[in-house]
């Protein structure tokens, strides 16, 4: 079966870089299927490119030999993924289920390219739903007491379980220092608010004290800092003076749900770069 | 020319407050066009009837007093206005003009059921704009030391020219309590972001830093605490990480004139009752 | 436990008409909750009231001779519902699931006021889905030759169980016009595109090739003629010429569940009154 | 001042074109602001090249010579433009303003990156909005007999003004074959409707009896075939059963002239390339 290859680079901006890549390409014989570039703030170069396993002259076990020369010399930050070797995703959840089932079904549906290993929670209800899809649930109890601990086991299942990516589907527990360092810009975190406006707690709440006439939801990804890491996408729902907390809980599952989903799709495909506190995503 | 009266009414909720108000109008002979109604929190009944002049019982000298005693025994906070004796508009803007143009040229459309006796402006730039539309243009500078006294001109002008309601098109002063207490729930502002997030000054840079990847605009009337008055209209446009700080500001001005105009229209219709921090909007 | 009464009505419109359904319940003593009231074209009155259960002088077994004096009166089509006996709603399916999963995942959250008695599909391929929230299943197979028959018994089933209303989430079969018959302004549909656009069959092939920027989804009525029953919702979604068809696919789901969902929800709270070729909803 | 250079270019896929294009560039000592690529059904090549003019070795006399022999290489269709040398934009309206008072507007705010040296319209009804502008209207009526020769006299004078694209802002005429075909893939005309839906007279109207419930706008190159022509930008707007026909044409207007401004601002900047039937945009 054929695959492609995505090569995804940054690093200072200067004159001649999509030139040294696509030729770098061209003079293996591979063939760029697509191709997105972006200078930010005249500084930092960022492209991808995807190009066609078939036919191009480089093995994937060739590719980084090769290309290491000319990565050294534009000092660029770069990596590869192989669209026959989806990504490993592990799912957190606590109790709410919609963004859960929603990925689970676009997962089955072939929507996300990506191997799913397991889902954790602290809570256990959820486990039905899971394996309904025969994927592995664990159940990781979490208390005050023991909450180094728990965190410490998942990190262990994730590190066994080859985990590339971890997506935060309503995870209602702040992880530790351990867990964010161990997955820089690879853990994935719907907040169930338009960032920046109600950062924390029960802002479906504050937000109809507050009498706004539109909720949001943001996918971004963690950082030690709460609800401030690099935002991926953001979505809003229009509500009116109908809207009880209630009904914003149930508008806001719908916005989450969807923006989580888009957010995980692009990180998959490798579409996101993180640019200091920003991210440039390649739809 | 036939016109239309519209009664806005809110009081504690009881039972039969719907039928004692369209009652009464049909003792009248009324003919109710719209009826819009809405319970808050179980506890405050709101209601916004359009009632057809033509063949209603009362003159408009006589609705007041015949409508007193049933006001008072319900203890309804109650206004009437009538379609055709339009509001009293002034625009207040500063040398931005998305936002009045917009409004000038929806006014002109016949959009907004409005007269407008005056824009003021503390710079002189937009005099051209607005008197090409045969509307006088008062310009009242404002320094820090002379802040008082040009809002107590501003308010001798609003006064003297019979205003019913003050848009601030992107008048880039903060009102003093004077002017705030003279129109309460009659000054519409424009605030452009999306509040509560970026509250306060430069909004677009700071989304741009923030990395946001959806811009907003809030239309809301003004209390004495900056940027916290209820809110009548939100909308957003999405943004990708190319748009700079300039494009923020060229998509806002597209979210801003679009929301202040629509929240402008709904005052002027009569379609908005204030109910406490938020407001109820009959569409 | 509660409940709440909902009194749809329609009829000519003549004044005095709030004024004497509202009077109705206010002398059996009843709490209007919401009233909600429109005039199509001068002429026909709409109204939705809901009351509360508790209090209301009028049993549910005496309500309809109370209040038929009334209705006679004023010509009036009328329906009642009360909300604790909540519709019975049968879905009729295919092959794609993401509509049928949707409605039934709200269901199991809470967000739809229905009974699903039985999911009826003319394929085998959804039963475990459907099973696993404990709904029986009914594979009906259909071929030109026995499309009357099975069609009938389709019918059969829908009576036995005491449908109240049918949800086509994508049943890629035209009914036939003795189903049609039996639930008029009863049987709601999804079909995939921005109605009156790509009326008919592959709509996202021929979307693709004409270039469009947006795609849409459109919940309507069924009636006899093909894809021209009274539209419910529509909503779209922006697509830029990267999309291939397979990309409209996705995204199409995306629109369709989202624009069902909102439709059935409607219509199980008794929120839509069809007017002649249009419906009206309040929200 | 400074200025780039853009470069578009369209041919038939091969392996090593972005390559082949971006050493050209680099060759010449070009920095590369921006590029985007896209390959349509795996068989077109489309590129869009931003290169800043300064430092740029060759002159904007010298690029053409020098590209030629790598143009005719690869069979490319490609097109240069200055950044410095804003393209000349005709105006056609009739009586409708909104959206060409939108378009002066933006013009002015700098939005635009356009010389706009004449507004021609079939009624003289816009010339003071135009004129005061600083752009002279010119008014040439029409009637059944002196089409085409009133044709001829638009032809003229976009020519003796070295119109490069003609922007149709509500011109309610059908346009002659001698006029498409002057400009091909250079006029933009504002559809009042979700095309392909309502293709012709009167959709708000048509829109209404349908009851739909969302409208909206398409913007689009002319061909000879009405209503057909590559689709370049569409969005839509929300309407319930309460909107008249009134209404739909109110919230149309807002629809069309922001849809018709992203479109011009787009072709101003060159971001579309016509593949076929479509467009490509680079945003």
């Amino acid at each position: 079966m054929g695959y492609n290859l995505r090569l995804l680079v940054s690093c200072p901006d200067r004159k001649g870089l999509i030139a040294a890549l696509s030729s770098f390409i061209a003079m293996h014989d591979g063939n760029i299927l697509s191709a997105d570039q972006y200078v930010s703030d005249g500084q930092t170069f960022f492209m991808r490119l995807e190009i066609k396993g078939e036919g191009f002259g480089l093995k994937r076990d060739e590719f980084d030999a090769a290309f290491a020369p000319l990565a050294r010399r534009h000092a660029m930050d770069w990596r590869t993924s192989y669209t026959d070797a989806p990504k490993r995703m592990a799912i957190l959840v606590s109790r709410y289920d919609h963004c859960l089932i929603d990925l689970l079904w676009r997962w089955d549906a072939g929507e996300l390219e990506a191997d799913i290993p397991l889902v954790v929670s602290n809570h256990p209800d959820l486990a039905p739903r899971v394996e309904a899809y025969g994927i592995p649930f664990h159940h990781l109890p979490v208390a005050k007491a023991t909450k180094a601990e728990q965190e410490a086991r998942v990190l262990d299942l994730l590190s066994e379980h080859g985990v590339d990516v971890v997506v935060l589907a309503r995870y209602m527990q702040i992880l530790g220092p351990g867990l964010v360092a161990a997955y820089p810009d690879r853990i994935v975190n719907i907040h169930h608010s338009f960032l920046p406006a109600f950062v924390g707690a029960d802002p479906y709440r504050r937000a109809h004290e507050r009498g706004v006439k539109t909720i949001g939801a943001t996918a971004h990804y963690v950082t030690e800092e709460m609800d401030a890491g690099p935002i991926i996408h953001q979505d809003v729902a229009h509500v009116t003076h109908r809207a009880t907390v209630e009904d914003l809980v149930r508008l806001g599952r719908e916005v989450e749900r969807r923006v989580l989903a888009r957010a995980v799709r692009w990180h998959l495909e490798d579409r996101i770069l993180v640019d200091g506190a920003r991210t440039v995503v390649f739809e």
